[in-house]
């Protein structure tokens, strides 16, 4: 028991510490461990059964939009690599590199990819041919590699499992579409199935995808007031067609050069479910998303007919929802608090007391918040309390991410508010690098998007005080 | 057209050039393409679309015997992989290593994984505790490497794709349990969904997993005589854990060291579906593991009223197969031709004439045989086709192999066998080493297993003519 002991008194309060909050709950309710691996971290089944359920959830979504499924090598040629100027200078620092097959050096050393458009590419030059071969819709489900320096579970780490989507297009406009539509594919999802409300937007120069012509952006707020980016899509244009010459003949037998998309989102989004809803008892998971929707904890259940009923009411649950009963030796109050650092959203406790008054009690994981419910009502009730969990826990981040959104009209006002209410800021902006260098030098905070709802909010630049352009999130980020 | 042409026009013959056919088969029919990188293949739509399948329904499979998914380091430190005297022997010369992690070289090198026994030791080394922890019953999906030499589409590629179960228990009795419940899953998933018979069998010391003590297998019979080793299980007993250090306390608070168990089955399966049921005109596909169960081929598309038949066919069946209609703008004859090459289980031919009828006409992939079918006892009577299909194909590959499968009695019949006629030979061993390795020199044939319906077909050894201990399956194999 003395494990289950430390389970719950050692997680660090929110207040007292977020960043060893996050770590305590990740660690806590078992979603991940280290490994001897510096910088790779360990899915644990609770942490991996998230993952699953993301997968199903978005690969759905998008084969809806015609997307195929496809595996590329996990091994890039330095060669290949180099073929894309901007590309291998913003990737070539962070990789890691394969110099040896067993016991030869290789003739040309392999990178293990950082993410996959050279590979892409280099098949798309072989396989479009003609405009009868487009669109190319591809997507994989994999792990990348980028050798970061510092390292947190979920957020960064040398490891990370994603999926990346690589398209090819006749013009540039279908381009433009499939990039916006698969950014909006990842706001649905987050918005709809993790409760997580992002703005959507547009990267600046300085912050695009190295390689792209412009890169979209969901960005989500933490507890904490740090923002998170959630998942990007970004239009290549021809650039990467024109480095590798993917070219195809048109209906009038014209060579043109293909348009490209790419588009990701990985296990860094497990850290948003975290740091959005969880509180100080753990993790609290969105019913959509959660492995284990409802964990029924008997009370005595020593006692005749308690563990009998409490799988009856398992039984008749089982096929909408995904239920457990804790038939553990663990004491119920111990069985709680697992429940709750496990951010299990329901859980039903059922005593003999209740099954004398034929029924049993369902409490929240969000508000704490308890029903008595009759056996025969539990269904229904349990469909409609997972909906309000749901549509709560969306409306609770919604109301806590718009209370944390400030204007700045000048570089004073925003300097005060990133120190007093951390949060996005929102601030327009001249258009020049020189201001967010400036303002990520001194505050730490850099631009987060120019979302697609601009607003005028004042005519210079909240850095340099010149003429402005654009409305501009900005914001300290993990 | 010029590319369809060239899909019907160039396809070897099975019986001209076996390996030529293969080839052909895994280009023509689009389940992979070659890549830069040596030695790697791109898994095209077609070819991971299978794969989803296999993996959705194993995994449902594992599930259901109480595996929980993970997900591992893809590198191995180098001194982790020495831990295992007989492990590491068997698997470094055949590693990928990374020496370097962007600029700079790492204190230690990194394997990329060629299997992950290693690292689920370490975690659990300290992940495993009381007896209460146990049994750990994890798996992970992912890809390996190995650093082959000769490589093969799907039967032998640097990196491929597969997926590892990992367990440790109490007793050695559990442990044996699980080796041998998850070969009888894989030989289950193999007959009853790829409709690919297998030998299920023991592994000889001489071709028994690297750091095993006993290995399991499931053994296929390929179209060519060859045999394919498809998957296997593996009991390590406990020596990963003295090596590694993984002990519990029992309920008697006595230290005792964990059982371990691995076990896998890869994207390799998928060349046994190819070279079990394929035939001159390309893939055919059981029907229960087909990404696409059915095409509706229109005939004469452009008359009024076929594409809109075909298209009502299409929704009626959708909801129970997967079913496409193929209204591209190519002849029918050609659309067949593709069909057959991809190994659709069934087509549809639907012109104006059927419809007239109130009909259309099935034809089976497998046997060519045609059905005119009444429009409104379509989706009946392909349930029932899809059935037949499936499980003709089980049975037209059973018989081949058995057909295949012959008894030597003495050294010179069993050459003599090998090369008359391609197959399975049963042969008596007397359990010696020397014999296999006599027997794989002079004429290329290996153990294969020691089947679990063990039989004295003869009182000596087929090599050596000492006394007889076991009962083999000997094959050339892939």
């Amino acid at each position: 028991m003395a494990k289950d002991k430390k389970l719950v008194e050692s997680i660090t309060s929110m207040q007292e510490d977020f960043a060893q909050w996050y770590t305590d709950v990740v660690k806590k309710a078992e979603l991940i461990d280290y490994s001897s691996v510096k910088g790779c971290m360990i899915i644990k089944p609770a942490g991996y059964a998230l993952w699953e359920n993301i997968q199903h959830e978005l690969d759905r979504r998008f084969k809806e939009t015609g997307v195929q499924n496809v595996y590329m090598p996990m091994f890039i040629p330095e060669s290949l690599l180099n073929k894309e100027k901007d590309h291998v200078e913003g990737f070539a620092p962070e990789v890691a590199w394969v110099t040896h097959g067993g016991q030869n050096q290789l003739q040309e050393r392999l990178c293990v990819r950082p993410t996959s458009e050279t590979l892409f590419c280099d098949f798309y030059k072989n396989d479009v041919q003609s405009y009868r071969d487009l669109p190319k819709v591809y997507n994989q489900w994999c792990s990348v590699v980028r050798w970061e320096k510092e390292t947190r579970p979920f957020l960064r780490s040398r490891e990370f499992l994603w999926q990346e989507g690589h398209t090819a297009h006749a013009t540039a406009e279908e381009a433009q579409e499939r990039t916006e539509q698969m950014l909006n594919v990842y706001a649905d999802f987050c918005e709809q199935v993790l409760a997580v409300p992002v703005i959507r937007g547009r990267k600046t120069e300085k912050e695009k995808f190295a390689g792209a012509e412009a890169t979209y952006t969901i960005e989500a707020l933490m507890h904490d007031g740090k923002a998170l980016q959630s998942g990007t899509s970004h239009n290549f244009g021809d650039g990467f067609a024109k480095a590798f010459g993917i070219q195809y003949t048109d209906p009038n037998n014209q060579l043109q050069y293909v348009h490209q998309t790419s588009w990701g989102l990985s296990t860094r989004i497990i850290g948003a479910i975290i740091m959005v809803h969880g509180d100080d008892s753990g993790l609290v998971l969105p019913p959509k998303i959660a492995p284990t929707q409802v964990m029924i904890i008997p009370i005595q259940q020593q006692k005749e007919g308690v563990l009998e009923k409490a799988g009856e009411l398992c039984e008749a649950l089982k096929g909408t929802f995904r239920v457990k009963v804790d038939d553990s030796e663990k004491s119920p109050g111990w069985k709680f608090s697992e429940q709750e650092m496990r951010g299990i959203p329901v859980r039903i406790e059922i005593g003999p007391k209740d099954i004398e008054k034929g029924q049993c009690v369902f409490v929240r994981r969000d508000t704490r918040e308890k029903y008595q419910v009759a056996f025969e009502e539990a269904a229904g009730k349990m469909a409609e309390l997972l909906d309000t969990i749901q549509s709560d826990m969306f409306e609770r981040a919604k109301a806590h991410r718009d209370s944390h959104v400030s204007d700045a009209h000048n570089y004073d006002e925003f300097k005060s508010i990133l120190e007093e209410k951390p949060g996005f800021i929102r601030g327009m902006w001249c258009g020049e690098q020189s201001c967010e260098d400036k303002i990520k030098e001194e505050t730490a905070a850099t631009s987060r998007c120019m979302p697609y709802e601009q607003e005028q909010i004042s005519d210079v630049c909240v850095c340099c005080g010149k003429p402005a352009k654009k409305l501009v999130f900005w914001g300290k980020a993990y």
